[in-house]
């Protein structure tokens, strides 16, 4: 019955929302009419491939949990409503286990204005799992999908990107607030978070867009984790070919992109003009007057470097 | 890129339907405005706690780990909308196991008019993972929750119950079209689906209705399944410990129970009164004019047999 004082505990935890009139504990939660589409977002995260559990605070995977979700729902320019979350829990962990993953889906949820509402809870002899499915309602623009760029376009990112394996990579900042402040500000034509590298989340920008794109590689804004990874990859390849920054990449017209430039409306979060969308499909990187084809893994792909 | 493909592949097999706005490819799934509740469930299932992938067509992983989450909808009242799934899949797996499990999934979508819009395909070295999370909106009579019980209620079940394991547990006949059908006769008080096994789940309506209820033993409905299991439980026992039946226990008023049982509205689903609803607060069985506590476990733990 240990699964039951969970549900005790978890709904003692549960603040009361307007927008939640059932929340854990029935069959199903119940949120109340929102006459709005509904964005929906779901991502699995499994230990020994997103996470350490064995060198990890729990709080800090559960944190990740949620946080990838919210940054699905920040790359549809979307305003958060509620998540379900569903884990499966290593019978050898701690006891606790469940009640830190809650503890760091529960902060986010709270940051970020998104209760979680819901969940499934299992344990089984193999390593933790947790898949959270997020809800939003869409921004002043609608849903941003990843097909709207036009050639002519700028594509812009926020923040520096680059070697969240240090750390960041768990840390997730959602960029929540800065797709809706964008909004107020700029036409977005679309967007993407960079979970799988800036190279390979480019590339599905123009795939699904069927244009292309150059990217200009000295204006790539490039973190200082980039900096302090030390395994034969320069920098920039870090920053083009790391995945899990969880910043956005947006393509907004050229007068858009100047008035962004000249205001930079992201109190805390500088944004970035990296490339020009073209009409020929594909991905190319421009450095020195040169252009050479960008492959979606990134950078150490085209050297044909480090990995097989 | 086998991701893409498959999310390519996906693509070509998703219908068009008027309440999807967008479906799998972008970073999350639009669904048309809905202008009602909205209904979630989410449900993880576990190869080699929910089923034997070693042993089991992978069509019918698909199918269970969307019936369960229809089956949870169905425990609301609700009307199916849409899903989503996330998966970790083997790496040692046939490179077919996600098209098999998107088959299985996607025949249950298309039966109970839930399509699956959106997920997260993801591989490591350790067993399958499959995570649902199915949303509704609340049929004629409005969510029905667990807590609605009253004492004097008439309790029921749909179908019959007891060893599903040798084989319904995967082929999951979730009773949605069943819950909404009931909506139209008679005024449901509360319901449940039975996953956990009646005794368990019937305990979960009553702690949630604030009330007790003596259950009927020779009135409760037993499947030939049960009957042929054989290991030193009897048919009674299976039918109330064990789990997976996916039947609906629900609590209506003598009028309306009298009602159901003259004119057994589900055409290919008898319903059956097993039980009344009581002030005092428990879980009783009555049989030969006995009435003796029952565990939430069911019989089994009652006699203190077969279990430690």
């Amino acid at each position: 019955m240990a699964e039951f004082d969970f549900i005790r505990w978890l709904r003692q935890r549960t603040p009361s929302d307007a927008r939640v009139q059932v929340g854990p504990g029935d069959d199903a939660a119940v949120l109340a009419s929102i006459n709005a589409p509904l964005i929906v977002t779901t991502d699995m995260l499994m230990d020994g491939v997103d996470f350490l559990l064995a060198e990890v605070d729990p709080v800090r995977v559960g944190r990740k949990a949620m946080g990838v979700n919210l940054s699905d729902l920040a790359a549809m320019g979307a305003k958060p409503l509620a998540a379900v979350a569903s884990v499966a829990l290593p019978r050898s962990a701690d006891s606790s286990l469940a009640e830190q993953l809650h503890l760091g889906m529960t902060e986010m949820a709270t940051k970020y204005d998104c209760p979680l509402v819901g969940g499934d809870t299992n344990s089984w002899d193999k390593p933790l799992v947790i898949s959270v499915t997020a809800f939003g309602t869409p921004g002043p623009q609608g849903a941003i999908l990843r097909s709207g760029a036009k050639p002519g376009d700028w594509l812009f990112v926020t923040g520096s990107l680059g070697g969240s394996i240090l750390g960041r990579h768990l840390d997730v900042k959602p960029r929540v607030r800065e797709a809706l402040e964008l909004q107020r500000h700029v036409q977005l034509h679309a967007m993407i978070d960079i979970s799988d590298g800036l190279a390979a989340d480019v590339h599905h920008l123009v795939e699904e867009s069927g244009c292309g794109v150059v990217l200009e590689a000295d204006a790539i804004a490039i973190h200082a984790d980039a900096h302090r990874m030390n395994e034969g990859r320069s920098p920039l390849e870090h920053a083009l070919g790391d995945g899990e920054d969880f910043e956005l990449a947006f393509a907004v017209s050229p007068e858009d992109g100047e008035l962004l430039l000249t205001h930079q409306p992201l109190a805390a979060c500088p944004v970035t003009c990296i490339g020009t969308f073209v009409a020929e499909r594909g991905l190319w990187i421009q450095q020195h007057g040169q252009r050479r084809p960008l492959p979606p893994m990134g950078w150490v792909h085209l050297l044909g470097e480090n990995e097989p």
